[in-house]
């Protein structure tokens, strides 16, 4: 195979427009083979002119590939480029028709227009922000009015059905804690009414659950939070409904007569739960009717009721359950009818795994990062070395738009997954240092409530347990707190680029840099201490500086700022 | 790098669905690298079961890759998979972290639900079908009362503005013509009412052309067509209108008041001609100002049109012109509206180069594969070898879905390009040659009226004279006129595989199967004779047995079917 082994297509996400007339153009080279590439273009009628140069920067370092990056404007918006690269054998141009000699007549590559629905835009007040994720019913009961007429006590284990009174008064109560560990999004658990504890299972999309607190008490908690500057975001569950919601109820009643007949996906009549002969979640789960999200009615139904409450709430996003099994055609409408209402309100779809379709710019603004969650434990349990995590972590990004990567969302924990200290075996260090990790790479990371204060658990129901209160005065509370405020107050912190530095193999070295501003951070998940230049670095958390050199003790972490 | 090179998205064309719950899937592989390649798949959700396997075909050969394919079904419509492959050098699995050692726990690719919008089907009746395409103008005037106040005459030279006379009369005339040449697509220029000959700037989307015998006349074509089993797809100018369209003109009187204001796309108001201050085709022909195809009410309005024309005149396709510059989103709904009038409708999108985005089953069908000239020209210039034609040709097909592949337009002239004779420099014997080359090729191949009769001509005007009656008579049309006819009568030559055949670098040599029915096609653009086994094979055309060889002269082709 002819080398060096270069890729590009003339679609996302190899080229992606950012404005009207910018377009966003990549190149994908075999590691390390490329000393420089450049692209080439001009508009696609000039048929005359001269080809314009633009210099590729080189922004991502993957396992088996280097990711060349330039953005070109024409202002006609009809792009036609092609690429040069530099190797050390010498010079060649990259076209339609592969690698050819240098300086011929290019068979060009062509992107006869940019549509300004695939503009790829995201909300600025996004990028880089801490999310903070409760489940609104196991953080805090501030009002116990509202609860339930059984409650569980806050300390028992949680079963799969039983309530513990948490409350939108409860979260009003708790923000100057979330304040205090620098987050900038709360992530609320479903709030519409629901037959569950965890309201994943909608029956009422346009009544707020009263146990929580209803309309006026969400209100009073989007008011509370903006007040102290911290975004709120609610779980919108569009892929399935309760079976208790009335239009299924119709459907189970009126047949093949219903209204709701294509609302939904019958196998076949009479639909019947005990037979479950239609479409539900997970295809396991009769209790949670799969919506038909191709059917233009739902489409309207579902969009119309999430813009009503984004605009009448106040809220600043959702995150959008089991979102890589709606329609795509759903996804788009959701996107055009809530940015409608408001421009700025963050679309994160939950997938666990490539997301690449949805993040076109015509459908959501993010997604749930899961795989990142593998590489961080892969990482600690000594499966991967450095530099395998920062190719992996490269690899990802090179499968999105680059002004995604500073919203994708990095967790380790959620709902859905055991509890991190329980992946981790129970090691609070290890706990401790991942998150640190976290928190200082670029992306929106994700705190699953009580993971700040290292609560243990198994997997659903025991990853749920109410917030352990206690255990915020935990040493490593406070470690992660000053770490979330350094974060929200610094652009290099949260949006900086991320350089990694080749160390040893149990060491992550890496700094984030946004104009003067750097830090360098060392994360030691050996058993060696690791010393580094302190040339030209202050110390400012977990450092041991002796003389110009930097330790960093096994099983630590450190951060310096550019003096 | 690792090797062999691998590659693999969980998105289109590596995946597409065919079916509600059929995915088909497919793995790129460095060129002859595989043995053999299996995928392993099951239900997402079913996370005791195991994988179960299907070998993939290797269904294509190209210049870097080999593209192997398989459709796997799982009727929960959940897809996870993974793929295992085996070398010279031993045996691996391909995954979501790319190559591991064979037969661990695989970090699995995942489809999470097929979206109906995304299913890849396509028309029946037009795979692999003949195009004649004709500019109505140019083709045959069989009604001159019709005819505008001033025509050419008939043997004259064009110039960019006089009309010749012709009309769906004479184009009914000539269906037994067609017939003859095993046509079974007619595609006519623009006919709806506008300042031009062309009629590529529509003036009134709602009238036909008089001047070519209204709607009456166009609705006796498509009656006298569909007798002969001829289908019928009109032009559709959907990019830009006319100036004098009656909502430009609005917008030029009105100017910011007009109700068209967002219609098109003016840079600033007042809007003028002279300014050319709006978008326009090109950028460059203020007459032809550009539909803001984005907007929902121009999407309502010319998909509305469309979809009313499609019904009335009981049309069979769209030719779309300028297709790649209108927003995705139109043509989404475009697809949308034409299938549910009439599901048959074939959608080809005007497109001269790599067409992925439009071709992932929501907006067109197909497309016109313009590249394919430039290989054929290739090939009969003696730039490139037969095997780097395969090559091309192979991998122009990978980068879309299997579906399409019996139906991308192969061309070598249409009114946009000079005549293919001068194009060869004159060649008559290459320009037989090269036709029937595309003859015998998968695909829909498209004849541009006169180029089966070898008619000269440059680029735009020349290329638009007036059809050569006369020369209908000649042998090469005879041949031409042979070969369409076993093409339409023959499975195998309409969308059997091609299976091509080492030989030397002048010498094309390819077999078309379906089923039992088998075509050896042998085309020699060298000097020397090429002589082949004749086992099996019966003479049909050209050709020349010599016992147990077959020799096809330099400069000569022959067919062979299976005996």
């Amino acid at each position: 195979m002819e080398r060096p082994f270069l890729l590009h297509e003339p679609q996302n996400p190899f080229v992606y427009p950012v404005e009207t007339d910018v377009l966003c153009v990549r190149l994908l080279a075999e590691s390390g083979a490329l000393r420089r590439a450049t692209v080439w273009f001009k508009n696609v009628y000039d048929h005359p002119g001269p080809y314009r140069p633009i210099a590729m920067t080189r922004i991502a370092v993957g396992l088996r590939f280097d990711l060349f990056e330039a953005c070109l404007q024409v202002p006609e918006r009809h792009f036609r480029y092609y690429f040069s690269f530099e190797t050390d054998e010498g010079k060649w141009d990259f076209t339609a028709e592969g690698r050819v000699p240098s300086g011929g007549v290019p068979d060009a590559f062509l992107v006869p227009m940019i549509s300004s629905e695939e503009i790829v835009t995201v909300p600025d007040w996004a990028r880089g922000a801490l999310i903070y994720q409760v489940l609104v019913d196991r953080f805090m009961d501030g009002d116990p009015t509202n609860n339930p007429p059984v409650v569980r006590p806050w300390e028992a284990l949680p079963d799969r059905h039983t309530y513990y009174g948490g409350d939108f008064a409860g979260l009003i109560v708790k923000l100057s804690y979330l304040e205090g560990l620098g987050v900038k999004v709360l992530y609320l658990s479903p709030v519409f009414r629901s037959p569950s504890y965890h309201k994943y299972d909608v029956a009422d999309y346009e009544t707020v659950e009263a146990i929580y607190g209803g309309t006026e008490g969400l209100k009073a908690l989007v008011t509370a939070a903006h007040v102290k500057g911290i975004r709120v975001i609610l779980d919108g569950v569009f892929n399935h409904a309760s079976s208790d919601h009335p239009f299924f109820q119709d459907l189970l009643k009126n047949q093949e007569q219903s209204r709701y007949r294509n609302w939904f996906e019958p196998h076949g009549f009479p639909v019947s739960m005990e037979k479950a002969n239609y479409e539900n979640f997970a295809n396991q789960v009769p209790k949670m009717p799969k919506w038909n999200t191709s059917n233009p009615e739902v489409q309207g139904y579902l969009c119309g009721v999430a813009a009503r409450w984004t605009k009448e709430l106040g809220i600043d996003g959702w995150r959008l359950d089991v979102a890589d099994e709606v329609a795509h055609t759903f996804w788009r409408r959701f996107r055009r009818e809530i940015k409608r209402v408001c421009p700025d309100t963050l679309l994160i779809g939950e997938s666990w795994s490539f997301s690449g379709p949805w993040l076109r710019g015509d459908e959501w603004d993010t997604v749930t990062n899961y795989r990142f969650r593998k590489w961080v434990l892969a990482f600690f349990q000594g499966e991967i070395t450095a530099e395998t995590f920062w190719k992996r972590f490269a690899d990802n990004l090179m499968r999105y738009p680059t002004p995604t990567w500073n919203l994708l969302i990095n967790l380790v924990g959620s709902h859905d997954t055991e509890r991190w200290l329980r992946a981790l075996s129970g090691d609070r260090n290890e706990h401790l240092l991942s998150l640190v990790l976290m928190l200082f790479l670029p992306g929106m990371p994700l705190i699953y409530y009580g993971d700040e204060v290292t609560m243990d658990g198994g997997t659903d129901p025991d990853n749920r347990r109410a917030m352990d209160w206690a255990a915020t005065k935990d040493q490593e509370t406070q470690i992660l707190g000053q770490i979330g405020l350094l974060r929200r107050d610094s652009p290099a912190l949260r949006e900086g680029i991320l350089v990694s530095e080749p160390s040893a193999p149990d060491v992550l070295v890496f700094q984030r840099i946004f104009g003067n501003e750097a830090w360098l951070i060392v994360i030691n998940r050996g058993k060696e201490p690791f010393s580094h230049s302190g040339n030209g670095w202050k110390p400012r958390l977990g450092s041991l500086v002796t003389g110009n050199e930097i330790f960093v003790a096994g099983g630590s972490f450190a951060l310096f700022q550019k003096a």
